[in-house]
């Protein structure tokens, strides 16, 4: 911890970590994590700041206090423990992203069967097609330990309508305009990769025409929702 | 917000209120819905108005009072959200079908498996043949912001005994002839399309015939449950 | 409610009353019975009696004085609701197997899957070999509204060491010394016919040896658990 | 019960009986047990002695005290119900791997299938190579009331660096430096036992290459978590 934060950027990092805490509890309710994997990022608006999930704590054990504070580099400013060890990631996207304000990785079950064969998962329903306006993209197989996981993911999403990508062999990153909206395209992401999965073991999908995936996608972008 | 509802509709709109807003719980429960997806209806004995889950509201923050009150034509009588994205498909099923005093709306994970295939579910179990009389049968594909869907759910309903269709690429509409009735078929129709979809994952299905299916179907809906 | 009983029947029948009721939470736990479909019944010590769940009533609702008392024909003797309509399937089942203290049905959903093949689970888990001494059997297509099904529930078991029947294209039916060792048969029927099942979507099972199924459920049924 | 402890063995032994005790929850809650299947033990530090589950006791009954204190041949020392009927094979592996500290045994749902098919699940998630450092093993067929099953376990694990193993047609153990990292790999066997099985439902796996597999496990086993 090397600086301190004050003013109206210290109420909004405080904001973000018992939002970010409070989020990881979804990850559970949905049963997109096991044990301690799994992590969810908020940025810190008005600052070059993010708040993620402190590395091999258990879910339960999850408080404002205990989140990290990282700069846009992934330097720690506020934590007693070491970040998640996905953080690099997370950092990356929130470099290389301007527009995304939260960041969620799982290895959620259907969406790591898809991806353990590097798979996109298609288009074929029209909740999918609402929120990720085509097929769930797969990345790059990467490995942990310098900005691969990050390239691959801003990479792949860049050319993509999804909030989700997959990564080959490994699992889920979804992102979203703050950390709530990227823990729903997480908790969307394995409920259509398992929808799709059990249909197509059950014989031939039925595809939805390109420009009614694209009416639909409108719509839900533009309309869904209390405004 | 136009008109004032008093006298004896305004007790049991109130009444149709507490009802649909619990019964949303057992979509939770039964894991029928992920996120804020999902919805139920219940028409409001003796007036032409029906209660609606509002859009896009989690479903632990409903109450009574958030719910939605709704002319048959979709038009909002009473309510600070906005009602359900699927309100005109509810509206037209309580219009042309008056017998119906409840209706569900999910994305269930195995009828959504065989709506993505427009493969009705068939009729093998005797718990399938007193719910539903026969095969789950499937709807046309049709997009949202018309009166399609409401078409193709009264257009397949009306020639099957089934309370549940499944629309193809979408999802299940249940009916019923209250709300409960209706969460009822949703919930009969997820566990017979995931006990069916396992069936046939390991082998030929032993059919149930079409006589002893109209048996079970005639005492169930006459004798069981209490009187 | 014909009969007035008191003295040491009165006790026994109160206890069993206690016993039925709490045991239908252990279907829900183990998710063997969706709304209101199952029962679990109990044979009244020393009397020609047993304690059933009513019909239709949901699971949350159910108390000890709710459940239904019944002569081994089936008649009700103490209770306000109808008895469970699969009353007459335990009822025959109590006449026929006198060592049978509790009788249990679900429509669990990987027990159904191989009902709706009629086809039995083999044997492949030492676990299977100590609870069922052999592959779960299958009965025969039984209507309801008459003995059918009780007749085929005792053809079927009086055959095997099995202790739970898969009822083709219905259901479970489990029997055991007593209401709670009927609830662990069908919890454990369903655990088995669900990794079996999963085991052969996979490829080839490895079978078990029939000596050694033998040896695994001697030892089994004389020496596990408490003395 | 035949020796009497105190001094410091009686704190750690007092230690391990709540950890014991309380980590069997984490066994319902991954749904990797049903009944009173499945159980953990932990070895006492500095002592011969550790602590497992009585045996036939429901899970919502465990408590510390109830815990059962054996010797490393498997004599009980402590404790009034009878120990688990896998105590043996807990006690072989203790006396054979002076650096295990924790077992668990289970017969979780998506391992039991892998083993009935006597196949190792091959390593094609980042989390696996992580945890497992390559494939989880499959030890012999063995039969429950001599040293078989123990020596199975050790010498399928001696050999690999998966801290579980899958028994042929019975369940998975699983060790740990204590009792806690054991029941840490029985969630991750079955989590990565059920993603690769439906991975592989769905068409071909991508291996992973073995170069890095062994830099994943490498890094995992030495900077993740906290220090």
């Amino acid at each position: 911890m090397t600086t301190t934060i004050d003013g109206p950027v210290r109420e909004a990092v405080d904001r973000v970590r018992v939002q970010v805490a409070a989020l990881h509890a979804q990850l559970v309710r949905y049963e997109l994590v096991v044990w301690t994997a799994g992590n969810v990022s908020g940025r810190v608006p008005g600052s070059d700041l993010f708040v993620i999930k402190p590395s091999g704590v258990e879910y339960d054990e999850l408080t404002p206090e205990s989140m990290i504070v990282c700069t846009l580099d992934g330097e720690v400013v506020e934590g007693e423990h070491s970040p998640s060890s996905d953080t690099a990631a997370h950092a990356y996207v929130y470099r290389h992203m301007p527009e995304v304000g939260g960041v969620v990785h799982t290895h959620s079950t259907y969406a790591c069967a898809w991806a353990a064969r590097a798979e996109p998962v298609p288009c074929v329903l029209t909740a999918m097609a609402d929120e990720f306006g085509g097929p769930i993209p797969v990345g790059p197989f990467a490995l942990i330990g310098n900005d691969d996981i990050g390239i691959g993911i801003v990479e792949t999403l860049k050319d993509s309508r999804s909030p989700a990508v997959l990564m080959q062999n490994h699992g889920v990153f979804s992102i979203g305009k703050d950390a709530k909206a990227a823990v729903k395209a997480a908790v969307m992401c394995e409920d259509v990769a398992r929808s799709v999965h059990i249909a197509r073991q059950g014989g031939e999908l039925v595809p939805i025409p390109q420009d009614d995936i694209d009416r639909l996608y409108d719509r839900y972008q533009n309309v869904y929702g209390q405004r």
